[in-house]
């Protein structure tokens, strides 16, 4: 039987697997390493590299805690017992380039000392300008890892992740979306895998979208668009994603919640790409439902 | 008997006093002006402006809405009818320069079909660097105010906004606060007239602030330090601020909601400025319960 141990050993292993792949890109900057402590129980470890040639800001967070959740949030999740543990890998990349996206990842397991347990996770990617190749590609990726899995996983995680990631208040997708799950509980063994899949689909695919671009020399309005954009995200996560509000309601570690932000964001008044540009096509695909493949 | 078509009026004629002391003072840019209307009942006029050598970015928004409240904000503000009328104005100034320090105001009317009725407002200060002298001279000025309406208000409004104004999970205050007020529903005529009364606070208080400051060559650090402080306002807003809250969730214009958020903002992870530096003593400020006076 599956332990909480095994668990998060192997969910540490992914975290530093992560950092070494894309440190293996990076000529002009590192992963910091920093241990933290959670006074109520358990820890972490925060990895961020920052001000990189292709990595502007990206932190790779490992933790695992547990303790007894407030009553708060056993009434949200529905359980029947509060003392919890908690053990996740969460990623968000800021890249410096706008023609380079964004892309988050995240798995964790959740147990409860009653025996009640899930794993959940997801990968999504969120372009500066979406590229339809680009799009399929990626969502070609997360399809073949779910398929192994189970062959219903992705058309439920894909639709999740658009349901999950979508800035209500504009209308909009975070992004080009990708696969969203929570709360699987059956099989753990498979499952566990399948989540530690997840975790190993996400630097292969991230590093084969970054090594496959020409970069052109960024324009002002590029530079822009892509502060725009970043604002967008900073939107979502301090308004809608559970995850960072968990965080903040339960007095996490505020600087590895808030890692996931992003190093500029640009607020201008009513901005309107002009018809035509990609930049107008962008905020066209910005849309639940699309199926990439 | 005052009636909502003279607050509303008058409320209307502070927002255009108030843009016109601002550009006064700014020599490259203007307030745009837009008329817009809430399907639901009701509009407004959002007057922005942007890229100026004073205010960077500043956005001031009378609206004057009615209709139907949803039962979620009927129950949250335990009232007994959900037929609304609303009228206001919402100011947030982002200055150029880090020496100016950012300010928000908003006064506010509200009244149900039934007769219930309130006024709510406020004025607060976010300077990038505190400065005793100003912000000695900012609290003084709204004490004035307040004392001519009631002399027990300035103290009871003062420490509302040091709470209304905080960051909890950084545990600091956004700024130096001031006064914040809701609900006041006794003694129409006196309130109504208190309230214009902060409203025409606003500009002759800024603009003195403003003027009052030899401003010097902004160093590439002091930039960021604002960036990172306008991040920390972001926060506040969309994590805290009820009228940004309510805003999202009852389909207001997106546009005029956020026309508080800044131009610029950045995340920097672990930002510690050094020991007795004046971003150290800034941070060192923002807490609640100082007599600035």
């Amino acid at each position: 039987m599956l332990s909480k141990k095994q668990i998060s050993e192997e969910f540490q292993k992914i975290q530093s697997e992560i950092c070494g792949s894309l440190e293996a890109l990076e000529n002009s900057a590192r992963f910091s390493v920093e241990n933290w402590e959670r006074p109520q129980g358990g820890g972490g470890l925060t990895r961020v590299i920052q001000n990189g040639d292709i990595f502007e800001k990206g932190g790779v967070n490992f933790s695992e805690v547990q303790g007894l959740l407030p009553a708060k949030i056993v009434k949200a999740l529905g359980v029947a017992d509060d003392r919890f543990f908690a053990t996740g890998v969460s990623i968000v990349i800021h890249p410096k380039h706008p023609s380079h996206p964004i892309i988050h990842m995240n798995i964790r397991y959740f147990e409860l000392q009653d025996g009640t347990f899930w794993f959940g996770g997801g990968i999504d990617l969120t372009p500066i300008y979406i590229e339809q190749d680009e799009a399929k590609f990626f969502h070609q990726q997360l399809k073949n890892t779910c398929d192994q899995y189970d062959p219903e996983a992705y058309p439920k995680f894909k639709d999740w992740a658009d349901d999950y990631f979508f800035n209500q208040h504009r209308n909009e997708t975070r992004g080009i979306g990708g696969i969203f799950f929570d709360r699987l509980a059956h099989d753990k063994q498979k499952t566990f895998d399948f989540v530690c899949q997840v975790g190993r689909t996400f630097a292969p695919t991230y590093l084969s979208i970054l090594q496959n671009k020409t970069l052109n020399a960024v324009t002002p309005d590029q530079k822009q668009w892509q502060s725009i954009r970043r604002s967008r995200y900073v939107e979502f996560n301090l308004v809608y994603d559970k995850g960072t509000k968990f965080g903040l309601e339960t007095n996490g570690r505020i600087e590895s919640i808030l890692m996931s932000m992003p190093p500029h964001a640009s607020w201008v008044y009513d901005h309107q790409p002009l018809k035509g540009t990609p930049e107008t096509s962008t905020l066209e695909l910005l849309k639940k439902g699309i199926n990439w493949i």
